[in-house]
């Protein structure tokens, strides 16, 4: 019963807006700790900032350990994927510094803290989600994409790297130059280089930049489409509002007209016969 | 009374489509002025360039006092955002000029009286505030891509400091080099930099792209989607017309039927009752 | 009469499809001569060249005689501007070539013949009709452009002028060395050399590109939702089909049901009174 | 009889799951293996892959006998446009190796063999059908693009040849240096080079930019528009719901109450008539 109590107590803790806005308060000065380190700090700057992410971690162990807490089962906390991430960012950053390497290790684990901006801003956390359901639909393009660069990595390692072993030596680091390439970085040094043997290898560099501008148009239009229709579908479902919301109303008073048409229609049929 | 009828006299004034004319032209000139004062001309030229400049510092005082005295009550002029945006442009550029340092700020100040030609033509003025309309949708995508750029930016820091401190000193010139990176210039020579010491980094600076330019182009889908939507239910408000209007024109025509075809149900089954 | 005669022959010839077609290849024929003029010719080439030059010129001038004559009235000719484009190119390649200087002059006026294409063929002509279209809807987001380009070029030139003359020196200089950062063309070589003494000069690049940005991506959407209403309002018109057409349909049905409607109701209303 | 039946068992074998499966892992081996053949490997593992290369390709080939053997008849085979896709990609791969440019031309058609995981993955057929859908709107851009590219690039043959034959030497290099332009890629040093001899030339860079940039801008309309109208109808087509949906079966039953409209009132008039 204390127990009940107690996790009530804490999920009012957790919900509280005051509670909300230290905690988003605590995210922001973690990142600004984080990007003091990489500022050449005084020694004893260096102590206060240590002493500070000591604090932030504990915070944030304390923070993650109350939401435990309140959650009436122990493990719905982890059928949320937001609980699930925002575990395993404060537990990373609770690994044991050791040694230099470590050091190195435990910061970049310390700057994903940055990260919990995004599952404690509900907004964030909508564009996030939106951003993922767009992904699927996205998956497929990004193959034929991949297909591409593969088969003109092949060719361009094939037939250059005799050239410029740096730029076609191999398929991956052909990829990585046609990827130069798709960024329109210095792409004419590379192609004026093997012009110089292959006077027509300007058909592979534009075929190729045509290629990929032309699928990754089309992955643009299928994700501005995809995000269209269903932001098009919430918007009808929740409001009824809208061009949309109206065929739907008129849709249905029809169906209602109809059936009053047909008992109209009975009522007359009958009286014609009466007579 | 004589106040009133002055009042209204100058509103007269500058309300008259002759004087609005007028005080584009002078926007225009003043603009000229400005960018003649960065040619290299003769000491004569530049006495009359800054006679005319007092001439027009002049004219644009005297057209916000019109404009100001025309108002009813005086705190109403203040009440709209293009005045108060007019009075600080007009303001500041009359600020005394003394030292060598004064007369750049100076320059610079007047520079801004350009400025004005938005706030005088209606099409511009629309045209600002639908990009301020837009501006809220695009916060929250803003601050996502900010988070992606200060992480990118604390990871580059830590790992990339010894290579290049030019490049990747602090946080703050991090983000700099980052966003240099997202827009494709010499990005390959920070990545070949890195990979030096670094070969898998590529990861880095691909992942960084992808990211950045995807949720760039959400952003823009964003707005895309926020000006359509604004844009059509103008639309549909002011003129009543397109398919929406016709929508709209057979859902309240539904509803008038609706209501007859009850009357006409109404009067059978009484008929049908009578008999 | 033998006029009128000849008139409607000469209509036609012009009209007839082999005549059009000849055109066509009378048009990429003059097209790969002025491509072969770049290329180092013999003189017995040249020669050749020169001579089928010449025809192409007469060939030209033949068929817009015959257009000219085939009108109804003469002037007419010169009511439709594809008329008037046709012949501005034609007259202009008949200038007189004497000098060294004409000679280029004359071989630039020769090029845009290849212009005619557009005219002749009737999809390029719809295509460039559609752009000109929408232009209107550019113009004041081009003046906006402008304004954001003069303004920046005004600082630039007072700020940075001593730091590098050859890019900042005036406001014109300074506005094509603007247009070089709106294109990312190494806009961070030119950031850098003002850094130097300016640490702060990294806004005065990134609220630029932000802002030329963010206003052309507006341009871009108006000039899309243009495009895409003014097609959508054609398809309607023309077709009746789609969407649109229903909606349209049901419109005009309802209102038709609606006075039968209103008719069964005053029968029924008449032999409820009748009773 | 027995011939029949053999077709039927090879038809259920190329349609079972299991063996689409395999034949997809084999395509990605390979895709693996020519990718492998780009690295420095030893004669023992050379030797290894040119063994896999062979099993490869005999697998291949009698995967696309299996396919035509199990078609009723054998030329219904070439009637659909991914059977020969994948015929000519197998039987390109069969061709005999001698000497060692033929070793080069092997392994290039070889590599193409990765274009099979289009035609066996169902999405990507999809996916290139689209977009091959989408050609014939583009068509017409890109031919008003390619009559911009020339003029342009005739223009510049001839009037910056003598300044630097490299870029402008004849009409073919001229539209290869205006790509570059139009690709931002070290543009404005091609300007400024000009700019030396010719003041004014920048005119020529920056309305080919704007010209090439707005055309590029509508042929990406004019694909978002066919493709968003082309998914719109086949969406609307197949379920018959949404927004088309509804308004079309609105449609189909304000028909269906016309007509009862139309009994209902002869009813009455019938009735009327008969007092």
């Amino acid at each position: 019963m204390a127990v009940e109590q107690l996790k009530i107590e804490l999920f009012k803790l957790h919900q509280n807006k005051l509670f909300e806005l230290m905690v988003i308060g605590i995210i922001v000065f973690s990142a600004l700790i984080t990007g003091a380190k990489t500022y050449d700090i005084g020694s004893t700057m260096a102590d206060v900032v240590a002493w500070m992410d000591m604090f932030i971690t504990i915070f944030f162990l304390i923070e993650i350990l109350i939401r435990l807490a309140s959650e009436p089962r122990f493990f719905e906390f982890f059928s949320k994927g937001w609980n699930i991430f925002d575990f395993i960012i404060v537990t990373a950053s609770l690994l044991p510094i050791e040694g230099n390497d470590s050091v190195l290790l435990a910061r970049l684990l310390r700057i994903f803290r940055v990260l919990r901006l995004v599952s404690v801003i509900p907004e964030l956390r909508i564009l996030i989600s939106a951003l993922i359901k767009a992904l699927p639909r996205m998956g497929y393009i990004v193959l034929l994409m991949f297909i591409i660069f593969y088969i003109y990595a092949a060719i361009g390692s094939f037939m250059f790297e005799h050239i410029n072993p740096v730029l076609w030596g191999n398929i991956s680091i052909a990829m990585l130059t046609l990827f130069r390439v798709a960024t329109f970085e210095d792409w004419t040094d590379i192609m004026y280089e093997t012009m110089a043997e292959f006077p027509l290898s300007w058909i592979f560099y534009l075929s190729f930049i045509f290629l990929t501008a032309f699928v990754f148009l089309n992955m643009m239009i299928g994700v501005i489409l995809d995000v269209m229709q269903r932001e098009h579908e919430e918007y009808y479902r929740e409001t009824g509002e809208g061009e949309a919301g109206e065929v739907h109303w008129i849709k249905e008073h029809t169906e209602q007209m109809e059936q009053r048409l047909e008992r109209i229609e009975g009522l007359l049929v009958e009286n014609v016969m009466k007579k």
